[in-house]
Parts: structure tokens; C-alpha cells; sequence
């Protein structure tokens, strides 16, 4: 089976807004395993929308539209369906019913117009939505069939998750699995040159990677007929690549770098703080991202000026006249500082030249030193960053949550 | 003249990524003034892309392709093009000279398979590729117009800027000039009734509303063949809603919340200090995003513990038991101590409940207190936002700017 994606709306062709919904559903076609060959996208136009049916319905078997069943007269998706397929829209009293009941619980009284969101096409697959008053539609007729998706993504993914995908793996034996394995602290070539023999010789699973500002995401995907016989080959292949270069993999799949640290930190009992120069409070503000952060995160220093650095920190007028802010030296001090002025078992800092002003001749914009204290030892690190400022800001404090997540491995 | 848009990549087919390229050149094509009735995406195969390019031709004058100029065996929108429009691809020692050239550059000997990019059609206009290797190309051939660009946004932006706008500008005698209004501290519904009149009544500047997290935008634009005539009609349109509502109008077009603050605080030789419980860092991590920001930020305490506002910030141990954490009494505490403890002439506070949990009976999730002090005052804001953790963190932290930003005008 052929899927195509006819997307609907005015706002798209001005650019008003970005097209979303294809990614959503392109990618969720790919891993049902449902050919899609292309995506169209019309305008609030009848005459315009029809000729883009036509055109889909000679070249692929589902047709998928978002957009288009609202409440107002540019609202022509249902209308431009059912006169192809030759169907009449009636009155379902259940959806009145339904969509009565949803501007009850939102205490509002439901305008005259949104009633023609209860015309349905005869016969049509009633997808109930759950965010939104028009509901979803499923037509089959003639061999083809037409699934109408409201545009709003918060009404839509919902809907296709729950109704969708189930109606549509019938038309699919084989859907496609993957894990995403998340590196941190290695580079893109390196991690190719390391996964060499695996990458080139391997069809299943296929392996692809994806750089993003200090960080590089590794795709396994496979295509089975079951969760079960994919899980065995991803699990294979995940060992196979922790075996190689296991310690740079922070995650998997969706989790981020800061939710991976709170994690560590509340199941090993401990408390951190930051102490800020170039990132400017980001990894602050990444850490208190994750609920729960309050449990481990006790407090931030953003010490942007030097009389910051020495008053919040204790760092020594000696270590900024004789090295300079951006120092190992000062990174050290200021860890120091932001553990000892805290409640915090393991503090981590940042020191360095984020742009596009403030490189010297011996330090250029990019320089970034990274400082980690605990009760035990105290320690720094160098890296050399590229980009704008705040690519700069980005990877500076990807690159401190590893220096603690690293850090914590071993606590 | 009408343009069609044809995104060529199999990546795009399998939601690898979202295409930002259609609504970028939809989103010029409307301010050119140049009708688009269609966005067609088509994966790397050259029947599929033949038979694109033949719907596209019927339905429009100018085709726009991104995608498939790069160097490998999958790019074919060279091949195709050239074999609906009945055109031999021919080598250009130039772009071959200048492709070398890039490599050189770069500090990398030129593959073989890069040489493919150096073959255009007999007759094209060649578009320079200032940021790639793949040059961009206009095909002009029985009142067609077929034009060629790469697929990634920074090669294709700067393209399409240089080249491709002066081009189609000859084929468009209107085009739509278009000013934003940026509020903060008003809703987007209290903007409507304010601006009742104006939006209805008002054909020409038109008037659109965009809502944000804590923010609203205005569109106003109008069709015109020059823009000395659609600035006269903008500058009067801005001046009545100014006259309406120009307290909460914080910026124009592109800017930002904490650019007009950096710029305002450079202005009067001001500085600021922070101090963020609920927003974790998110204010000082948005200040620090503007360049210069070290010329008038001083620093930030981000206390998310009760200890550090007592230690770091003089909150007392009395308005923490008395009134809470989340209280006027300490968002005021806090901006004291921020200022007290800094070298800064005016500091802000945040405390205020995130989510998902920490709520009590009282105090629900999204109660947020913003406090102010100077040397002469000081003062708090009670909000109630609604949202997930990072919304409530977006809105609180915006709020925060706008009452510094209200500040500083009369300061």
C-alpha cells in the first residue's frame, strides 16, 4: 500500500507557519512501514484541493489530509472529499452531542457555526477527537481509502496515535524499529571511524548518524514484523556498539543530558551547584528543566564580572591578574567556590569566551574552560568551540554536564 | 505569475527532518507578491520527479526546486529538469575552478564525485554558492521558468537573497511590505477589543494577531509597488496603535524582550543583577544571549533552595515561615538581596511554583511572584500562568523582563 499526504491550508503556502504535520506523519508512515512517495500541500481553495485529489489518488492508495475541518466556510476538506467520492454529508447527533458537551467543559456556548462539524460523510470511520471539537474521518470507497485529520497538531497526533495506527497496520507486515543511542564528548568522524566495519557491513540493522552542537545521535533501525524480533537484533547491536565506545553514550532515545544527571544525582543521594561565567545561567536553567531538579540542584552562581567571580566564589585577585577569568586556574577556584558556598556535594563551572567581542590574541572566541570540584579533588578542562555565541553557549554547557556526568559515573 | 514549490529528498519523505526550506520560500513569494496555489515533496527518484515537475508545469509558471544538487548518485534534480525541458548538461571549467577553489579553502582535496556539480545545463543562469559546492541555476525555456537550489537552508538562504529575489522581482509589480509589533503584558484578546476598530474596519494595512508564551505580536501589512509608499502607510498605522496601546509595545520587528533591555540599560549606564528561584536560570541564561550583555549584566543568583536565599540573598528565616517561599514578602527579599549584594543598580526575582508538582492548597501550580528594587523602591507582582513546567518557566521569566522593562522607562 501507497500512502500520500495532502496537507491543507492558506497559512502554509504564505509560510506563516511550518509544516510539522508532514514530519509527524512521514515519519510515522515509515515506521508502519507504508510507502510514501509524496506530500502535497493546497491552500483553503475547492477547486484547488480537488485537482490535488485527483492527482494523489492516481498514484497511491491512502490518501492523508490534515487541515481543512473547521468550523468556518474557508473549512473545505470534507466537502472537496465527499464530492470526489460521490458521498453526502449528514448530521451525526452523537458528534453534535459531543461537541456541545466539549464547550459545556470549556464554559463557553457553542457558536452556531462549529454545528457543521457534525456533518459526516455516510458511512465514514468516526475518529473521535479528544482536544478539539472536529472529529476525525476514515472513508473507504472504490479501493482507496481517505483518513481527514484536523490540522491543530495537539488535536491531530493524539487522534493518529490512537486510532490511526491501529487502523492502519493491517495494511502493514513489516514496521520499522529503532533506538537512538546518544553520544556525548566524541565527535561525528570519530565515532564513524571507531563503528567503521559495523556501519559498512551491516544491512540489518541499518546504522545512521546525525551531529548535533556537541553531541551525536546514532540511529539503529530495523524493519520486522514484530517488536520481539526487533528488540533481540536492536539489544545485539546496541551491546555491540557500547563494546566499542560505551562511555560516551549518555542515553537513549529521547532522554536528554540533563534529565540523565538528575537521574544519577537523586539515585546517588547528592546535590549539586553551578557556577556560570560564559553559559550565562543555560545550565541552570537546563538542570531546573527537569522536574524534580529542586531534590538535587541546591543553587547557581552566574558570575558574569570579576568582582562576581571573587565575591560570590572567593576567586583570588592573584589567579585573575596572573591568568585571566578565562583560565584553567579560575575554573578551578570557581568550582571550588560555587561547592563551599553551597550545600552541594559536587559543583561544576564555566569560564571562557562565548562572542563575538572579548578574544585576545592568545585567547580566541571559542575558549572555554570547564572546572569540577568535590570534597576530594578539583580538576579542569579545555575545549575549543565553534559557532556563534550562542552555539558557543550551547555546546560550552553540553560539554560541563558531561564533565559531571562523567564525574558521577565514579562517585 | 504563479510559482510552485518542488522539495526533492527521500529524507524529507521519511520525516527525517521538518521542511523549513517550503515555508522559508513560501513566505518570500508572498512578500514578492507572487501567487503559490502548490507545495509538492518528492523523494530521490528521478520518474517521480519527472512526473512532478509535469503536474507543476500545468498549473504554474515558475518552478522552485530545493534539493538533489549535491554530488552523490541519489541528486537528480539536474537530470530531471534537464530532461523535461529538453536541455544537455554541459561542463563549466568556472564552477569547476570555483568548486576546487572551495575545497582549497577548506583544507580538503576535492573527491572525484564533486565534479558532477560542475555540469549545468546549456543556457542556465548560474547562481553563485557562496556557503557549498553546489551552485544554484534559473532555466528560462517555453515561458518557464525553472529555478535550482540546494537543499540546506544556510546554502539556499543567502542564495535566494542575493540572487533569486532581485530576479523574480521583474514579475511582480506589488509587493508586501510588513511591519510587527511586539507586546508584552497584555492579552491577545484585550489587544483585540483595544484595536476593535482599527482590525475591522481596516483593509489596507491589514492587521493580524499572533499569540505567544506571555507575548503577543501584530502584523501589519500592506500591498504596494514601493516602499517608500507602504512606510508612509505603516508609520500611520503604528502610530494609532501606539496611540491605543503603546506601553505595552516593547519592540518591532525582530527584537527581543532582552535586547531592548541590554540596550536600554546600556543607554542609561545602568546595571542589572538577578535573582531566579522558579525560572532555575532561564532570565540570566536569555540576558547573557545578547551580545555585550558583560557591559551591563552583573550577575545572577539562581536559589532554588531555601538555604541559598537565606545565605545568598539575606531572605529571612521569618518571611519563609510566615508567608512561604512563593510569597510577595520574599519575591521582594530576594530582589533586595540581589541588589545588595551586587554592584548593580536595579535587580529582579522570581519565586514562583513550576510544576508538575510542589503545588498546595493554596498556592496552585503557575503562581508565580515577580519582585523589583532599586536604591529608591522596592515592589513585587503576583502572576498565575497556565502550562506545562517549561511554559510556566518562559512565561514567568518574560513577565520578569517586562516589569524591569517597565522600570527602566521611567527609571
Amino acid at each position: 500500500m501507497v500512502a500520500e499526504i495532502i496537507c491543507v491550508g492558506t497559512e502554509l503556502l504564505l509560510g506563516q507557519i511550518v509544516n510539522t504535520n508532514a514530519q509527524y506523519l512521514s515519519q510515522k508512515l515509515a515506521e508502519l512501514g507504508i510507502d510514501l512517495y509524496f506530500q502535497t500541500t493546497v491552500g483553503d481553495n475547492l477547486i484547488r484541493l480537488k485537482n490535488a485529489i485527483e492527482i494523489a489518488s492516481k498514484r497511491a492508495d491512502i490518501l492523508i489530509f490534515t487541515g481543512g475541518l473547521g468550523p468556518t466556510s474557508d473549512d473545505i476538506t470534507r466537502e472537496a472529499v465527499c464530492e470526489y467520492f460521490g458521498k453526502r454529508l449528514i448530521l451525526d447527533q452523537e458528534i453534535l452531542h459531543r461537541i456541545e458537551n466539549y464547550f459545556k467543559r470549556i464554559g463557553v456556548k457553542m457558536p452556531e457555526i462549529n454545528k457543521k462539524q457534525a456533518y459526516v460523510p455516510e458511512g465514514a470511520i468516526i475518529l473521535e477527537n479528544k482536544h478539539g471539537t472536529a472529529p476525525g474521518l476514515i472513508i473507504e470507497e472504490n479501493n482507496k481509502i481517505a483518513i481527514l485529520l484536523p490540522g491543530p497538531p495537539f488535536e491531530m497526533q493524539p487522534m493518529f496515535e490512537e486510532y490511526v495506527i491501529p487502523y492502519l497496520e493491517r495494511f502493514s507486515n513489516q514496521k520499522i524499529f529503532s533506538r537512538v543511542l546518544k553520544f556525548v564528548g566524541i565527535g561525528e568522524s570519530s565515532i564513524e571511524e571507531r563503528l567503521k566495519d559495523l556501519i559498512e557491513n551491516q544491512t540489518d540493522p541499518s546504522l545512521a548518524l546525525y551531529a548535533k552542537p556537541f553531541e551525536v545521535e546514532l540511529r539503529i533501525s530495523t524493519k520486522k514484523s514484530s517488536k520481539d524480533l526487533a528488540k533481540d537484533l536492536l539489544d545485539q547491536m546496541e551491546s555491540r556498539v557500547r563494546a566499542l565506545l560505551g562511555e560516551y553514550i549518555y542515553g537513549v532515545d529521547n532522554q536528554t543530558l540533563e534529565e540523565v544527571i538528575v537521574e544519577m544525582l537523586m539515585q546517588k543521594g547528592l546535590k549539586v551547584s553551578v557556577a556560570e561565567s560564559c553559559t550565562g545561567g543555560l545550565i541552570c536553567n537546563k538542570i531546573t528543566n527537569v522536574p524534580g531538579a529542586s531534590n538535587v540542584f541546591d543553587r547557581g552562581f552566574i558570575t558574569y564580572s570579576n568582582q562576581a567571580k571573587i565575591k560570590e566564589l572567593g576567586v583570588s585577585d592573584q589567579a585573575l591578574k596572573n591568568f585571566g577569568a578565562v583560565s584553567h586556574e579560575v575554573a578551578k577556584q570557581m568550582a571550588l567556590g560555587a561547592l563551599n558556598n553551597s550545600l552541594a556535594d559536587i559543583a561544576i563551572s564555566t569560564t571562557g569566551i562565548a562572542g563575538p567581542t572579548g578574544a585576545t590574541n592568545t585567547k580566541p572566541v571559542g575558549l572555554v574552560y570547564v572546572g569540577i570540584a568535590t570534597k576530594n579533588y578539583v580538576d579542569s578542562f579545555e575545549f575549543r568551540f565553534s559557532g556563534d555565541r550562542l552555539k558557543i553557549k550551547e555546546s560550552a554547557s553540553k560539554a560541563a554536564l558531561n564533565v559531571l556526568r562523567r564525574a558521577l559515573i565514579s562517585y
